[in-house]
């Protein structure tokens, strides 16, 4: 039985406590550190039957007993305490962005390079449903030689513009997912990326910084393109579709619903909205991520999400930044070469 | 915490102990008991938590812990098991159906009325996200009067001929599920019942008596008519379809699919086969269908499904078997006057 | 060049003139006939270019010209005319029903055999590009042996109660296509009937001595069953669906609509509700017809809907009303018997 | 009666010649010129009534009779033969392109704009059932505020590589249409364009120094972007959708297809592949511009389709070439500076 303590006891981390109390064999979640652990959290973590809660996460780091962490803390905490935990000899899992800043990335990728226990990144999509179909679909060649990659991929809605501030902009927090996406359904990786963005859902976006709306289209390696669009508000719901275009077909997936339902009346016909947001659509895949991480441990395999995986994605968004601010495509070699990678 | 007890460790006994183990909350599964328990049962009841085993199901019954049971023994235990269960002042919830003798089930009902205690029969679709949708849309109103209820139910394959032979025959079996959703999505009574019945896919199945392939016309206490088609036997998956059609629209639901991904060739556009079978397809359903259980013993409210939803469907497939052998319509009154009913 | 014309200047007469015009190589419509005959439609049939018009259909059967005419004037006139027809040596294509009264198309078909020139009955439905492409795929084995055939058919509206009541009722006036469509996807023929039917959507229809909402099942001579429901009443449009089940797979065809558009927003995802009668759905059929009835003749080969085309679903028709009015099967042996078939 | 002449006899320039005989009332085809004019062509203009053939186009404008020529010949003619036309005071109904040059379209928008006769640019997709009810959703504002426009334009197979080298490369010959719909649907200008294209599809139009797969991203005047993936050869046949997506939801259109027929077998549920290719696909928008042509004529009101809207798209094509070849993103204004435009 693997034991999990749990760094950051917000949404997502209790997304994952619930989940592998629940559906992870072989695993079970003992502790629960948040500076800003409280008496409901307290009760939620006696109910799930985690024994022990801390403030301090280094409670967690120190226990003999834990095998493995998942830093659910802020991004800003990420790579500091993936350093701590690696050299604690704990099996780390971190969400996503392992940081904003690539030099602290490569300290833990580093870090993880010399270390024998394992590190995963949290991208929860490459185990949706969904999104495997398509890969499977491309590793077994039933499209041919990829040509276009398509990522529609926009929000429900906008996070709070305090959010927006300390998000590390649109494309570290939003699009990092799907410039994973990209490299996760090709197999190859980014060597170019063009954007075309802008703010057309909120003004309040723009005058934090940021962009709300965009269009990135990146040349991979392996000669095919790449599209994403992005959008923070959708108002029919959380919107994700991929596709993959080659030389023997095409491979596409839609939205996720509730229902199969159909309602034909004099109005028209009409279907249920895609699933809500990230929470409703993918349940499933925060499960499964944390299903493997344990799997790779217990059978000392590789990770499915390695820290190369979550620094490339980083690297692309920096690549986009630059694109967008200086209208003007912008390869990845450049980005990697400022930061000597 | 309600503590629940579970008679039988067939197939559909292990799928409510998981389930009930994963995502019930406020009830857990201590005691399992089934005549034939053996070492590997015993293992996989110790893996989730499970306290007890006995091959008699009366260590279950006479268990003071115990609040209620699931009874998951064959069929013909069923109204035995109930009528002691609730003797023993345990909550029941009895898988379908409650027996293939309408006797057996008028003794249960009238233990069931003078009891204090719950007791839900198990029609596990009514708790579908599918099925739940369209009822939703016509208790809403939005079809305004029914007029016509349609019900596509395939099995995507024949049971075994020793299972056909003590099976009660396939409207006992199958098509009763399909009678239980004429009445949930309806909330009206059946009142006539014409079959078109015949051996199609094995004739295996007419030399142990019984038909494969059905299409059964109903006329309903409100007015409106339904239909139900069956095939024991759908090569391309478990097809699972309902559409209510009233005099301000329709609304229909479709199959489950595992991914929705849709893959175009020179061969042509090739989407996923429906979900295999009802485990595949029901999973959320078994589940749901504990926690409302559970949540009419905790709140002390009435059962979602109860000893009435467990006779009518029983009736509606006497008169359907009578229709089929005497090529007339047949009257669910016809049927309740031979048991006093 | 083939001579045609055109007996009745009514909805559909008018359909078939505009459709040869333009669609129908190898054909000109020269002659229109029409008791009531108006300046308006002799002013539209100068615009399509047909030279002769008359009150009197016989101008249009002693004109040594004409090589063919369309029988599209009221059904108590169809056996009539077409006998006249055939004996004045023209090819006739004759709108469904040849007639209410059996023992009128026995005439017919007697005549027909007699005859030399070709004879067709205008089931348009077989014609259309969904109904051929389910029955090419039944053709060509991709279902296997058929079990369950089932049809869709309901109006967008009721037809005004001074057409039900000359209708000869719904099963000869409206499910009369829906019988031949069994006919013509199974390849078989229907040996028994059993109806559900009422009135649920206007009483005066009732009034009118008809009904207007029915579940049919059939069995067929090939073993299948088929079931037809029908509604004179679908707010949401025309509905024309079909499927064939088989032992290999199932074949299934939806309506079609203006357009492929999907609309997403707050309030659902809509898509376009089906074409809205018989003269959008199927205006393509009309045409399809007409091009094999001239073909028929200008290579001598056989009519694709001949006069026992014609004369079946009557029969089936007859089968259905008795069924209803007996609430009993009634096979379609016993309706032949009556008249001597 | 409106006379037409058509210029050019071959595949478009008889597309047009059918379909005005068939459906466009009001006008009729009574001259036919081709330079390549044999016994083949001749007969097939006098099987649909076309009373005049010639080898020389002179013909068609020297004819008093003529009121209008359709501009049907190979590309490199299509400015010279307006021009010639204009002057002839017949109005012209152009195919698209123009002209590869922008100089000689502006000589032919000066003589538009100084004449008393119409000139319309073809641009069929416009008249489309699906991009039509596209365009209506947007201008009923039921999406709101533009925010991203997405066009899919895929061909069923590449052109031979002798036309690839006369065809002005990939953006004049076929995304020029695309290009064309993104002006349509958001009723607004392209400002600023960046391409990623290359050869994945043969590497022999690359040898012939054009692309056959593209991504371009545009900045719209009404600050919406657009994106459209481009590819010369989709195996599974002419893939056309497009999208606009804005502030309050999206609209979307698919495929059309010859049947709404879905197969469903072990293998998996299969639906027909798109209509094959443009012939197929936009047989009803070929007609109907032409319909709309004749109406402005009639009506004296404005063409659909004005010399602006055939001069904007080759705009936006040479920007994008210009992209393309120097890999940065080229402003619209850029490229009419060069023209004084």
């Amino acid at each position: 039985m693997l034991k999990i303590g749990i760094i950051g006891a917000g949404r997502i981390g209790k997304v994952h406590a619930e989940s592998i109390t629940k559906y992870v064999k072989g695993a079970e979640v003992i502790f629960i550190a948040d500076p800003f652990l409280d008496e409901a959290t307290k009760q939620w973590s006696t109910s799930l039957g985690i024994q022990h809660t801390s403030k301090d996460y280094h409670d967690i780091l120190t226990n003999p007993e834990i095998d493995a962490v998942l830093i659910c803390s802020s991004t800003d905490t990420h790579s500091q305490i993936s350093l701590e935990a690696i050299k604690a000899g704990k099996h780390v899992f971190c969400e996503k962005p392992v940081d904003h800043d690539v030099n602290k990335i490569k300290e833990v990728l580093k870090a993880v390079k010399n270390a024998g226990t394992k590190y995963q990144v949290g991208f929860n999509r490459r185990f949706d449903h969904n999104f495997k179909a398509v890969k499977e679909a491309v590793d077994a060649g039933k499209i041919g030689r990829q040509h276009i990659i398509k990522i529609t991929s926009r929000d429900p809605e906008a996070p709070p513009i305090s959010y927006v501030k300390i998000s590390g902009g649109m494309f570290l927090d939003m699009t990092i997912h799907d410039f994973d996406m990209v490299r996760y359904l090709s197999g190859s990786e980014v060597v170019e990326v063009y954007v075309m963005g802008g703010v057309l859902v909120d003004p309040e976006i723009g005058a934090a910084g940021d962009i709300d709306t965009a269009i990135i289209t990146m040349k991979l390696k392996n000669g095919a393109m790449a599209v994403i669009d992005n959008s923070r508000r959708a108002v029919y719901g959380y919107d994700q579709r991929a596709e993959v275009f080659g030389s023997e077909g095409a491979v596409a997936v839609g939205n996720d619903k509730s229902s199969t339902a159909v309602l034909s009346t004099k109005e028209g016909v009409v279907s249920e909205k895609p699933l809500y947001f990230f929470l409703e659509r993918y349940m499933q895949a925060y499960t499964s991520e944390i299903q493997e991480f344990v799997a790779a441990i217990v059978n000392n395999t590789d990770v499915p999400v390695n820290i190369t995986d979550g620094l490339e994605p980083v690297i692309i968004g920096l690549a986009a930044k630059k694109s967008l601010d200086e209208n003007r495509p912008v390869t990845t070699a450049e980005i990697k070469n400022i930061f000597g990678l």
